[in-house]
């Protein structure tokens, strides 16, 4: 504080994983968005990327241009970003606010990783158990239904799975976030990793909320390219089985089982009841367009 | 790229320095901003943040909100950022282009320097001479007469004193860069060191187009209290006399000493020729506001 930049320590022999993520007002959050559930996200999201490369979060900058000094909201805002950052021990280390017309807030997140520990997104293989962290679909269900406090919440306090993140360094081959919907972010394992995936859509674990609802177009939408759930998708080998299902009881996370990774071209097929392929749209960008 | 994030394999033992900034058009450049001089200049104001503490510039971020998709502004702004890149080995390890109404350009700048040689503010003691590197004033004379092509170079295409901010660390006491004004960011050495001291006016390098305007008030205002020259301004004990001076050379750098700290409460006197004390605007912020 007070110099030009911020000096860190990094732990001696260990990579770094670095992210940055720039939100603007209008596009990626309302004017009206509460500032303490906004903080808590601009941050949420980088730990997120942080969390698939198997990364501890160490250091975090901020740098925010906002159309007037509107201290209730900057206090807000910062309240929910540094509750985050307290709880990962995550130090926020360079900082810029300046004027602009529309608020935008940059985000840059870097931790901390053993060499060669990294998940990435090319390494899964034939044979693999395709797993996903928690429920889909509720931050997408928010989206459409934000009298529903389950999926409201989802949409806008998510929880980074940093814990999960680290425990996966050995047990997981790939790994990736769910920001922009299961079908398109495991699309994005299956590329790099020139494989292919089948997904029992029935065990796919669902925000609770659909149950009621009734609307299994709506759920699927939501479940299979709704994005903003931040859980981790990732392949792991069978032998590794029991050592996450005690991982998912130790972290009180449901770790689920929902398909496998097979060889040949690298495409998801997502199964119904009776076996059958799916149809769906897809990652979030397909669904905004229609 | 293609993960969730960038992996950096630090040097062992050394510590990082980080930096961060954001740049709002309309504010800190205009629309029609020559977007390759734009790219340069975003960088260059990071490295310089870099070398102001002495630390080796190792990788970048890059976060960019765009109105639009224009090919050519972004292939002409990332020439700039990629060619400034290049002269000082840094790469780009993590970027995110998103959509927004008003362009705005976020960087997070990375650097490594020796645990105990940075370059801090609070590190001037009485006694040592103050130096600047190359000619002030400049940028500040780009932005009111920018048909002085001088001048508007200082302005457009700012050079970080990378080099020089390393060599440093065995030499100077305490440094920053002149971005807000001579006057404005010596005074925070000043502050943060709790010492005084006086610069003769006549002994600050002056960019070269001032001798020929015949406007000393101009000249006054840009070289104590113009900002955006990023020159090195630092302190350092009269017994490195010899070192810099040959290092300067070696750099083909001017360095100059232009006064002295002292102790005292910590405020700056720049004298005239007759020694008496000069009245000047402070730093940028008032310069801005007149």
């Amino acid at each position: 504080v007070g110099d030009d930049c911020a000096l860190l320590r990094p732990d001696a022999g260990l990579d770094l994983a670095v992210t940055t993520d720039m939100l603007v007002e209008g596009r990626h959050f309302l004017p009206d968005a509460e500032p303490r559930a906004l903080g808590h996200k601009a941050l949420a999201v980088n730990l997120s990327d942080l969390a698939a490369m198997g990364a501890t979060p160490r250091w975090v900058t901020l740098a925010l241009a906002l159309p007037a000094i509107d201290a209730p909201w900057l206090e807000a805002f910062s309240a929910g970003l540094f509750a985050l950052a307290a709880r990962y021990n995550v130090d926020l280390v360079g900082g810029d606010t300046t004027r602009g017309a529309v608020r935008t807030i940059s985000i840059t997140a870097i931790g901390e990783v053993p060499p060669g520990l990294a998940l990435e997104r090319a390494g899964a293989r034939p044979g693999d158990d395709v797993w996903v962290s928690g429920e889909l679909g509720g931050a997408a269900l928010g989206l459409v239904r934000p009298e529903i406090a389950e999926a409201a919440k989802r949409l806008h306090l998510p929880e980074p799975r940093v814990e999960l993140g680290e425990r996966l360094r050995r047990l997981a081959h790939a790994a990736i976030d769910v920001s922009d919907g299961l079908a398109g972010d495991l699309a994005h394992i299956l590329e790099r990793s020139n494989v292919g995936a089948s997904v029992e859509y029935a065990r796919i674990p669902k925000c609770a909320a659909f149950a009621k609802l009734g609307d299994p177009e709506l759920e699927k939408n939501c479940v299979l390219s709704g994005g903003d759930d931040y859980e981790l998708v990732f392949t792991a080998p069978r032998a590794h089985r029991p050592e996450l299902e005690s991982l998912a009881r130790e972290l009180g996370l449901a770790l689920t089982r929902i398909g496998e990774i097979h060889g040949g071209t690298p495409q998801l097929a997502v199964l119904d009841a009776q076996g059958k392929p799916l149809a769906h749209r897809g990652g979030f960008d397909h669904f905004a367009r229609t």
